[in-house]
C-alpha cells in the first residue's frame, strides 16, 4: 500500500531542488533497478508490484513497499510505467587527478536535453570512460529522464559538476580535444589514448570562453555530398557526435 | 486567425491513419520549416506568427495562415511550441534498383522509438546515405516526433516501407551487413562501399527471420573493461550504433 506521504515524497524527487536537499533520486524500470541493486549505488526504498518481488531478490536492509500497478502509475515519471521504482542515494565522488592524467574523460559543456545526457552516459560506459565532467549548466544527471536513458549506466560513471573555465585553468597540462568546424578531420588525426574530450551544447556548440582551452581541434566530416542531390546537413545530434568521437579514440587502441 | 476546422484537421494529422488517408504530415519549428520550404517536399499550408512571416519568404502558392502564439500552442504536438507549423505532402519515391547496387543503404528492422528513427534519418543524411528501407513494423517516419528529431533531414532521405523478408529475397545479390553479438569486430573487418546495413530493434535486435539474409556479421566492441571497476554494459542505443557503423563505413573511403 502506498501512503499519501510516500506518493508526495517520491513525486517531489522529480524536482532537482528536492533531490539535492535529500541527496536522493528515483530510478524506474526492471532492468535499471536490477542493475542499481547490484551496483555501488545505495538503494533505500523499492516500490514494486508483487511480480517484481517474486522474481528479484531485494535485501532486507532495503525498505520494500509492495504496491499495485495503478499506484505505480501515480508515482511514475514515465508515460509507460514499469513494474518498479526505486529511491536511491545520489553518489558523490572525489575527483581523481591521476585518473584525469591516465584516462580519457568527457567534458560536457551545457548539454541541456535529458535524453542526450543519458545517452552520453551510456556511450561513456560502453567505451570505458569512467569520469564525466559536466558544466554547471548541463542538465542534472539524476533527473528521472536522464536516469532512464542511461539504462543503468548511471551506476557506473563518476559524474562531477564544475565551472568549466576554472576546471580547465587548473588542468592546463592535459590534452583537450573539441569538435569545431575548423578542426582537423578526426579520421586522419593522431589521437592520444588519454585526455579530455569536450562536447558542446546541442545548438550552440562549444562556448566561446572554453575555446582557448582546446589544444586539439577536431571535426567529424560530413559525407552528405555522396547523395545524388548533394546536401547541406547542418549538424549531428550531440550524443551521436559523442559516440563517433569516442569510437574513433578507442578504435585506435584496438587495431 | 485559426478556425475550428483548421485546428481539428491539423490535430487529426497526429494520427497515422489520417496522415495516410490525406497524404499529409505536419512539421514544426523555424529551422525545420525553413528547410522544408527550400526542399523538394511540397508545403501546402504554413501556420505562423507574424514574426515568422516577416522574416521568412513563403511563396504565394502556399496557403499562409497568420496566428497568435497561443493558437500555435493548441495546434502543436510539441511541449515547447515554436513560431511555425507547416502542413506538407508526404513524398513517395520509386525504389531505384541501381542505387541499391551502387550505394550504401540502411535497412531498419522494427525501430519503434520515434526519437531514434528521427535521429537515424539525420545520421543517414550526414553520412550521405540517401535511401532507408523500413520494416512495416518500424515507427512512421511522418509522425511529428520523428519529423522533429530529423531536424530537416526528412526532406532529403528517400524512405520506403516493406516486408523485409520479401525485400531480402528479391535482393540476394547485395552484401548485407548486420550487427550481431557473434559478428566480427567492425574496426578490423573489410567493409564494402556499397550494400545494405541492417539495424535491429531497440531491445530485441535483428529479427530471427532476417538473420539468414545477413552475409556479413559485424560487431561494435565494448571497451568497458578499460574502466577500473570493469563493466557489463549491455548494449548501445540503436541510433548510436547506427552512427558508429555508418561512420566506420565512410571513414574507409576517406582515409
Amino acid at each position: 500500500m502506498l501512503s499519501k506521504n510516500q506518493l508526495k515524497f517520491v513525486n517531489s524527487l522529480k524536482q532537482k531542488k528536492v533531490r539535492d536537499e535529500h541527496g536522493l533520486f528515483i530510478a524506474e524500470g526492471t532492468k535499471i533497478v536490477k542493475e542499481l541493486l547490484k551496483s555501488i549505488i545505495k538503494v533505500k526504498q523499492v516500490f514494486a508490484t508483487s511480480d517484481f518481488f517474486r522474481e528479484i531478490k531485494v535485501y532486507k536492509t532495503i525498505e520494500r513497499i509492495e504496491i499495485k500497478a495503478n499506484e505505480l502509475e501515480r508515482l511514475s515519471a514515465l508515460t509507460n510505467p514499469n513494474e518498479v521504482l526505486a529511491v536511491c542515494e545520489i553518489p558523490y565522488y572525489e575527483l581523481n587527478e591521476n585518473e584525469l592524467k591516465d584516462k580519457l574523460t568527457l567534458v560536457l559543456d551545457e548539454i541541456k536535453d535529458p535524453g542526450n545526457l543519458g545517452t552520453i552516459i551510456r556511450i561513456a560506459d560502453w567505451f570505458g570512460i569512467e569520469t564525466i565532467i559536466c558544466s554547471n549548466q548541463t542538465a542534472d544527471a539524476f533527473n528521472p529522464k536522464v536516469v532512464q536513458a542511461t539504462m543503468g549506466s548511471i551506476s557506473r560513471i563518476k559524474l562531477h559538476y564544475f565551472d568549466l573555465v576554472e576546471f580547465f585553468q587548473k588542468h592546463k597540462e592535459l590534452p583537450v580535444y573539441g569538435a569545431l568546424l575548423e578542426g582537423e578531420n578526426i579520421f586522419n588525426k593522431q589521437l592520444s589514448p588519454t585526455g579530455l574530450i569536450v562536447i558542446g551544447n546541442e545548438s550552440k556548440g562549444i562556448s566561446p570562453d572554453l575555446i582557448p582551452f582546446i589544444t586539439h581541434k577536431i571535426n567529424i566530416p560530413s559525407f552528405s555530398h555522396f547523395k545524388s542531390g548533394g546536401g547541406e546537413v547542418e549538424s549531428l545530434n550531440a550524443a551521436v557526435a559523442t559516440a563517433i568521437i569516442c569510437s574513433e579514440f578507442r578504435r585506435r587502441l584496438a587495431v
